[in-house]
C-alpha cells in the first residue's frame, strides 16, 4: 500500500539486520573506549545556517531541509562535524584538552540511493581537539585501523591511503598557485582517478596553460610515491624560497615522526602513502586519509570505508576561539556490505537461556516465580504466554534455540521441584525450587 | 551566535549527559533481553500518511513535517508504533509468533518545550504481537515495572496504574453509549483529573443531559476502586443484557488471571488498579496503563514515566492482516530527571585503565607498542599526544583518573622494563616488557 512502505533510501531494521548494525556499533564503541575517547551526541535536526557555514550554500542541494512551524530554517544533519565544532567551541574554555570524543549517529542526505550509498546511514565519528601536532593525527589514524581490525577484517581486506593537504598546498605555492587557485587545482586532483586524462588536462588549462602536461606529469610522479624517502626526494628537488623550504623540511620531519609512531602502534601494514587522496572538502588543512577495501589482487574496490583528516580552522570559522582538530568518519553501509561479502559478519544468535514448560494454572504461578528469579539473576527467560499442551511447548522450546528447558508439571509441583533438561544433551535432573538458580548456573 | 546553538527543545549531549542517557539505554536493553525481546529499528523519517492513518489528521499539528525534494509528504517520527505495525504487518506470514520486539529511538514533536517535555526525546518501546490473551499484557506490564526497578528505583518511587478500556466500553454500552459516543465520553474521562468538576459536567451534558451528575458519581465510584473484588461488585450491579453480562464476567476472569500472574512475577506491589486511566488515544482496545512517580506521601508527581496498552486493530487498519498487539513506551526525559532527583543516577566514571608516562623520542616507540598491546587486550590506555615533561605527565595521569601509570624512562629503556605504579597506593614495581600484560592484569 502506498505510504506504508519505507521512504526510498531508508531502512526498516528487522532483528537480524538490527543485530548486524548493532555489531558495528559495539565494535566502534569498544574500540573508541580502548583509545580513551568519550561518547557525546548531537541533535538530529539543526539550524540550516550551521551546515552552510561549514560547507557552503551548495550543501543545501543534498539536504533534507525545511522551514519549521516557528519559521526556522532547519535540516536533518548530513554529517556531525559542524555540530561537534559548535559543542567544543562553545565550551572551549572549560573542556580539558586534548578533547577525545566519539559518536555514532544517523546522517541524512537527499541523493539518488545506490549501492553503498543511502539517504540515511549511520556513521562512527572520532575526533581529537586541542592538539596541533601529529601525535593527534597518529591516534586518529591508529584508531581508524584498529576499529576495522576489530570487526574481523585483516591485512588483505583494506588499506589506509595517507596524504597531506599541507604538502600539496606548499607544492602548489612553489609553482605560484595559492589561495582560491590552489583549492581549485586540488578540486581537479581530487577527481583525477575518475576522469579521463583529456578531461583532467582541460580542467587544468586555466591555471597552467601550455604547461599543463608538464604539471600533470609531476602530479603523476607525486601520487605514485609510496615511501617517505620518495617524498623527501620529490620535495627536495622543488625550487622554492627559504621560508617555503623550511616549511617543507619541517613537514617532512613531522611525516617521519608520524610514520614512526604508527609503526610503534602496529598499524603500519595498513598505511599506504598516497598523495592521490586530497579529500574534496576545502576545510581540511593537513594530513588527510581514506580507507578502501582491496580485492585479492590488491586493487581498491567500492567507495571509501572511512575518511578523515585535520581541520584546524572550523571551530574558529563558527565564531569560537581557534582550536586545532583532527578526526574521521566511518559509515555502516559499505562496511556492513564488506563484512557480509567476506564472511566476517557474526550470525545473529538470539536465543533464551531458559525456556519454561508450564503445566496447568496451578503450575503457572510457580513457573512465573521461577521466571522472575532467573531474570533477576540476568538470565534470558521465555515461557508460553498462553496455555499450550506439553508436546507443543517442547517443540517451542526447541525452536527457541534455548539451551535449557525447565519443566513445571503436576508431578514436579507435588514434589516441590522442577525438571531441568539440557536441550542439547537431553540430560534431565530434578531440582528443588530453592536450588533453581544454582542448578541453572551449573547446567 | 545565532544559528550556532541547538534548536529549542533539542539537546547537545556532552559526555556526562550522554553517559546518563546511555545508562538508561543500557538498563532498557538489558531488561528487554532478559524478557526475551529482540531489538529492531525503524526510519527517522516516514511518509506523513502512515502517521495520520494511525492518529488522524490532527497529529499533523504536532509534527515536524515537510515536502521532500521528490515531492513526498514526510515527517520526523513522533512515535514508533505506526512504523512498527508496518514492519510486523508486512511480514505477518513469516514472523514467528508471539513477536516480542523492543527498540530505543528518538522521537520528535513540535510543541512548546517545557519541564519533562522536549521537541526531541528518546523512548524505549517494547511490544508483543500475535497473542490476544492477557498473558501478553502480563509480560509487557512486568517488563515495564522490572525495567524501572533495574534503574535503581524502588517500591516508594513509582506506581503502575492499571485500567481497562474494554471494561469502560462495556460499562458505557450498558448505559446505551457505543461507538463514537463512547469514544467521546472516554475523551472527557481522560481529562477528568485535570479539569474542574463544572467543566467535566458541561462536557458530559451532550450525552447524559440531566443525568450527568448521576453518571459522574458512578464514574467517581469506579475510578476509586483499588481491588479486584470492588470491580466485581461494581460490574455485578450493572444492569445489562445476557451477552454483555457474559462479556463482563469473562473480562473479570481475565483480570483475575492477569493479577495472579503479575503477582507470581513479583511486580504486584507496583500495580494499582485505577480505572481513572483511559489513555487519550482511540486506538487502545483493552488493558491500558500509565506509570507515575510518587512522592513521600504517595501522591503522583509530574508526567507519566511510561504508558501503554493493547491495540489489537492497528495492524489491520494499515491494510495488513489483523494482528493483536500490546506494548508500552518509556521516555528518557521524565525518568532521567527522576533518577537525578532521587540520587539514583550513577556518576560518570570515565577514566583510562592505564596512563603511559613517556620519556624522550627513543622511549616513545616502546610506550606506543605497549599501548597497542594493552589496548588489544581490551584495556583503555592513554598517553600524551605530544612531548611533555615528566612532572606534567604525572599530573595528567592523576587528573585522568587512571588507576595505573606505566612509566617509560631512559633507565627503564636501558633495562628493557617499564615501571608500573598504582596511582592509588603509590606502590611501584619494575616489569619486563614481555610481562607487561600479566602485570597490568594483576595490579
Amino acid at each position: 500500500m502506498a505510504g506504508f512502505e519505507c521512504l526510498p533510501g531508508f531502512r526498516d531494521f528487522y532483528p537480524e539486520a538490527c543485530a548486524q548494525r548493532n555489531f558495528l556499533f559495539r565494535v566502534w564503541t569498544l574500540a573508541a573506549r580502548r583509545f580513551g575517547f568519550q561518547e557525546y551526541d548531537i541533535p538530529t535536526l539543526e539550524p540550516l545556517e550551521l551546515l552552510t557555514e561549514k560547507s557552503g550554500p551548495e550543501i543545501v542541494e543534498q539536504l533534507f531541509h525545511f522551514t519549521d512551524k516557528g519559521g526556522r530554517e532547519v535540516a536533518l544533519r548530513p554529517e556531525l562535524t559542524p555540530s561537534l565544532a559548535r559543542m567544543v567551541g562553545s565550551q572551549a574554555n572549560s573542556l580539558k584538552r586534548p578533547i577525545k570524543w566519539f559518536n555514532i549517529a544517523e546522517n541524512f542526505r537527499y541523493e539518488k540511493p545506490q549501492k553503498g550509498r543511502l539517504r540515511s546511514h549511520y556513521q562512527f565519528n572520532a575526533d581529537v581537539f586541542g592538539e596541533p601536532g601529529e601525535g593527534a593525527d597518529c591516534e586518529i589514524i591508529a584508531l581508524c585501523v584498529e576499529t576495522l581490525l576489530a570487526t574481523g577484517l585483516g591485512a588483505k581486506d583494506f588499506r589506509l591511503r595517507l596524504s597531506d593537504r599541507s604538502l600539496w598546498i606548499d607544492f602548489l605555492a612553489a609553482l605560484g598557485h595559492e589561495g582560491e587557485a590552489a583549492l581549485g587545482i586540488l578540486g581537479v586532483i581530487d577527481k583525477m582517478e575518475r576522469l579521463p586524462q583529456e578531461a583532467v588536462l582541460e580542467k587544468l588549462e586555466p591555471w597552467f596553460g601550455d604547461a599543463r602536461e608538464d604539471f600533470l606529469a609531476q602530479v603523476k610522479t607525486l601520487v605514485s610515491i609510496r615511501e617517505l624517502e620518495g617524498l623527501k626526494r620529490f620535495f627536495g628537488s622543488i625550487v622554492s624560497n627559504a621560508a617555503l623550504r623550511e616549511r617543507l623540511d619541517a613537514r617532512l620531519e613531522s611525516w617521519e615522526r608520524l610514520l614512526n609512531d604508527l609503526d610503534a602502534l602496529g598499524v603500519s601494514p595498513w598505511i599506504h602513502i598516497d598523495l592521490g587522496i586530497v579529500r574534496g572538502l576545502a576545510y581540511y588543512t593537513g594530513y588527510v586519509f581514506e580507507v578502501f577495501a582491496i580485492d585479492g589482487g590488491g586493487n581498491y574496490v567500492g567507495r571509501a570505508l572511512a575518511g578523515g583528516g585535520r581541520y584546524d580552522h572550523l571551530v574558529g570559522r563558527l565564531g569560537f576561539p581557534e582550536m586545532p582538530a583532527v578526526g574521521f568518519g566511518m559509515g555502516d553501509v559499505m562496511l556492513g556490505q564488506l563484512l557480509l561479502e567476506r564472511g566476517k559478519m557474526p550470525p545473529l544468535i538470539d536465543a533464551p537461556d531458559c525456556f519454561l514448560v508450564v503445566g496447568g494454572p496451578a503450575e503457572r504461578s510457580i513457573a512465573l516465580k521461577a521466571a522472575q528469579t532467573l531474570r533477576a539473576a540476568g538470565y534470558r527467560v521465555e515461557y508460553p504466554l498462553k496455555p499450550v499442551g506439553f508436546g507443543k511447548q517442547f517443540k517451542l522450546a526447541g525452536q527457541s534455540g534455548a539451551r535449557l528447558a525447565l519443566i513445571f508439571g503436576e508431578e514436579e509441583r507435588a514434589a516441590g521441584t522442577a525438571k531441568l533438561r539440557n536441550l542439547q544433551s537431553g540430560e534431565e535432573q530434578s531440582v528443588a525450587m530453592e536450588q533453581l538458580l544454582d542448578a541453572v548456573a551449573e547446567a
